[in-house]
């Protein structure tokens, strides 16, 4: 069976095979966005004890830094209208990070009134799709962002940056990495310590996670950006796969792939939580995450929404072996 | 923002990185299963019209290579108790290659009877699956080939050969990659042009994808092996993903993920041949396959068997620009 296969041949397959995954970190962290990204989509508004019962979930699964609520305007987003009142009586867990987002100086009044040590501003990496979402300039945003990002951490805050539309654009079409790496770095600047790099509405592939990957790590080191992929249409995981051989050590998730962005038609699902860890922890990858918990978690996740959620490993369970069936 | 990236840390990252495609092929071949493995596992019979239906839709998307159907007994799947008539009215397509299961000697018969060109023979790389699946030892299962396959190919026919529970079997667990080797040597030594090596319960990851397809380079060229991975578990794109950067050539799919393996608790969906051709077509691989007409075939899958598919692309389309909407 060896015939045909030359010596050199080998040789070179070896060379080119051997540092697949030379750079795939031992551990990375997944910052869980469910509560956030997740719910503000659902056209059903989810009951605040619903949401309660899904954060304590997640961290009884082990998940250590989720967004929890958004303190945009409850007439954009009204299904995150309890965001106070979630933030607020929240328990505090021992090495869990709860996040809300913050569109503006009103929304870091609202997560510094209920104690939060971290928020996250957003932007698109779009004029066209930034306009839709938040109806300013990119400038303009990053305007506002300068004027809340220095005084959260003078506050003592973490803050962290999304850049949404970076594999593409539904009105623009492409979008230019070395564009998005200069809007990345100037958030960096401003004092946000990871930019979140969106992949909106789930169009990226391989290469092109490549070419990304490649330009950031070429401007910053990996911890400062993270991947945010939605699984539109179903190449998240393998778009995962590139930035871990590549080095890339943070990825946000959604338990059961729930979630999308209410102003990119066509957006559907995150990259599920369970999913992930089931590929990360099958590579020999720690997350700190229990896979049978985050499983539970999305089995919450479904009922709490009140309908079945896109991820794949809630619903098949991890690999356990089953009892032979009698034939004949 | 280049600070704390010292230049010989860029110099690594540019060693590990390049080779990441390398051995990315221009061109890869799909074998659509969905008309078999998609329609022998619906408890719904699907009419010999809409296999009709299916198959030109299929054919009329650039699928060169599609099983039909399978000549097992009917007493074991009623879904394709009309193999033979399928098999003999289909229209002649140039360049398109008909091909069905067949499990032994009574199978092989029938499948000349019709005129294929092309069979296919099954086994599994357990024996607690294989006896599951087929009521025989491995042994006894290559022994039934042996009295097929050579008969096969002097008859002019090309036989291909699948593997099944290569990632891991339900029933025993963890799979010895070098015994499926050895059981995939002796099929080609019995004359099979190329063994597809089945995921049939959706557990693979991509550092266990890498060790399966490095044995098997190591023992035979790329082009006597497949990949037929199920997306049970959401990781088959990546794990083809491993198998295109280490210079596999052969995938199978099935349209819109239909398909699963009645005797595999837990087993639902293939790899989806539209998700697959976007995730290629976007890496700039070629297929042959029209990534528009093999979603609208994704569609006539659905509407043949009566229910929504899990495939993702068939239901997102591909990446088409969006007119903005109008805000204020």
């Amino acid at each position: 069976m060896t015939e045909g296969t030359a010596d050199h041949e080998s040789a070179d397959r070896a060379a080119a095979s051997a540092p697949l995954f030379a750079r795939v970190a031992d551990e990375v962290s997944i910052y869980e966005v469910s509560p956030r990204d997740g719910l503000q989509n659902e056209s059903a508004m989810i009951p605040i004890e619903g949401k309660r019962r899904l954060i304590a979930a997640l961290v009884g699964a082990g998940l250590r830094r989720i967004e929890i609520t958004s303190f945009v305007s409850p007439k954009w987003v009204p299904q995150l209208a309890d965001a106070e009142e979630l933030a607020r009586t929240l328990p505090a867990e021992r090495g869990v990070t709860f996040s809300a987002l913050c569109p503006n100086a009103r929304g870091l009044e609202r997560a510094l009134a209920v104690g939060l040590r971290e928020i996250a501003v957003f932007l698109s990496a779009s004029e066209a799709h930034n306009r839709a979402n938040i109806n300013k300039s990119i400038d303009d945003t990053l305007s506002v962002f300068s004027e809340i990002v220095p005084p959260a951490r003078e506050a003592g805050l973490a803050v962290r940056a999304y850049v949404s539309t970076v594999w593409g654009c539904p009105y623009e079409g492409d979008v230019d990495p070395a564009r998005v790496v200069r809007i990345a770095e100037r958030l960096i600047d401003l004092g946000c310590y990871q930019v979140s790099l969106g992949d909106t509405i789930g169009v990226g592939t391989p290469r092109q996670t490549h070419d990304i990957v490649r330009r950031f790590l070429d401007a910053m080191p990996p911890e400062r950006f993270a991947l945010h992929l939605h699984d539109t249409r179903g190449t998240a995981l393998a778009n995962i796969l590139v930035g871990l051989e590549l080095g890339v050590r943070d990825f946000d998730a959604s338990v059961a792939g729930v979630g999308g962005c209410p102003y990119a038609p066509g957006a559907a699902g995150n990259m599920a939580t369970e999913d992930l860890v089931f590929m990360l922890h099958g590579m020999g990858v720690r997350t700190g995450v229990d896979l049978d918990k985050v499983i539970e978690a999305g089995n919450v996740a479904e009922q709490v929404i009140g309908r079945p959620l896109p991820g794949k490993v809630h619903r098949a369970g991890p690999f356990r072996l089953r009892r032979q069936p009698t034939r004949d």
